[in-house]
């Protein structure tokens, strides 16, 4: 039974998130959809991160077991063109045979993710729904000093949603730098594993400390706290994408 | 009676273009609106280009008259609240008193628009509607070495629509490049003014020269025929930005 992984794009707007969940419109689903309806199997899709509802990727990963050896281009054009039919905003990037033990899941060794926040007075046309509109000036050298605090190993109760099911709340974050490019700030996150909402919960923290309102101090003080009301207001699931996942 | 210069961001998408008319919805018409709901008074409002349906602006400029002496912010941002709340995909960058005599037509030396083909097999996710996809695989190198033959003062006959208004088929093209960046090629064209549907008949062209079809010397010949019938297919507006105007 040959094993595919496939690398996906989307616009998260539409969709619950990634994860199926009955009831609701998922990535997974509708990915899945896509492949029966050109195999006639029905697959069970592994998605790397399982991404919130208004969440984008630019590079999910996830793996799926066929009956029939299909032509690694074939599946990604053809569950591309049942996409297309369907309406959705989803892009399988590349489909690939992998070995049967490979794991989307659990043999990813890094996700990478960008956070940006749209940084000016008037609010976004073309990008609305793509980037979190912060019209105040926020300094971008405070928040990537601030960020520098983060990264390393922690307890990040403070930055993860009382929803999370994760068994410890102690992970590595190997990266939180912030760069502003004109009108965008950049947030960019990368760890092994990321706790429910945490990254957006981090950039929330940051841009507090971008108005000028909070320090790194204070940022850190928050951490030790390993408390969730310490956090700042978890910031909107429109300026997070998933960019990459190593294996 | 005072006159401002408002420069636009818009999402082409919804709209059936910038110019307003019976029974369609305009971008002029929507950012009229808005005035009228702030201000109370009825304004015409003057772009400095008149951009198809569908098609982007990151820097459409007009210019505008109002009764009352208003704050040139006032009016940004209480022109975007009202856009915000009637839904539009339109948003005032800025405003500014300008003097009596600025039109955003006549008044401007040189418009740039920006033309993006999304060029790789996988459709685009994020980027659908703000792209043109071209799944095979355009030599940018041949398309902008043929660009070149386009630019300067000619009869622009073969690249100019039937519907064109203009008194002359003749224009200056001062600047066609066409340059890769990774998988987006873009094409970027300035002129004093250009014909109706000029720069998507052009890129049209371009695209037959990228996928190897035709030649620099085709393309010479096409313009030197002077024949709308000599033209490639016309590129979609989706791909199309009216970035700048020079005053």
């Amino acid at each position: 039974m040959p094993r595919y992984r496939i690398d996906v794009e989307y616009d998260g707007g539409p969709y619950a998130g990634w994860q199926r969940q009955a009831g609701q419109h998922s990535v997974q689903e509708a990915i899945e959809k896509a492949i029966a309806a050109f195999s006639g199997e029905d697959v069970t899709l592994r998605g790397a991160g399982r991404t919130d509802a208004g969440v984008h990727a630019l590079g999910q990963v996830a793996h799926l077991d066929l009956e029939r050896d299909w032509k690694a281009d074939t599946v990604r054009d053809a569950v591309n063109a049942h996409l297309a039919m369907a309406g959705e905003t989803v892009s399988i990037l590349s489909a690939a045979a992998v070995a049967e033990d490979f794991d989307a899941r659990f043999s990813a060794k890094a996700r990478h993710y960008l956070y940006r926040i749209f940084n000016r007075r008037a609010p976004p046309a073309l990008e609305r729904c793509r980037v979190w509109h912060v019209s105040r000036k926020l300094d971008a050298e405070a928040m990537h000093e601030a960020a520098q605090r983060l990264v390393g190993k922690h307890d990040f109760t403070t930055f993860r949603s009382i929803q999370c099911q994760s068994k410890s709340p102690v992970k590595t974050l190997d990266r939180l730098d912030v760069s502003r490019l004109g009108e965008e700030i950049e947030i960019r996150a990368s760890a092994r594993s990321f706790l429910h909402n945490q990254v957006r919960s981090l950039v929330g923290t940051l841009k507090k400390v971008g108005e000028g309102g909070w320090n790194a101090d204070d940022v850190e003080k928050a951490l030790k706290a390993r408390d969730r009301a310490a956090c700042g207001p978890v910031a909107p699931p429109e300026g997070l994408y998933l960019v990459r996942v190593d294996y």
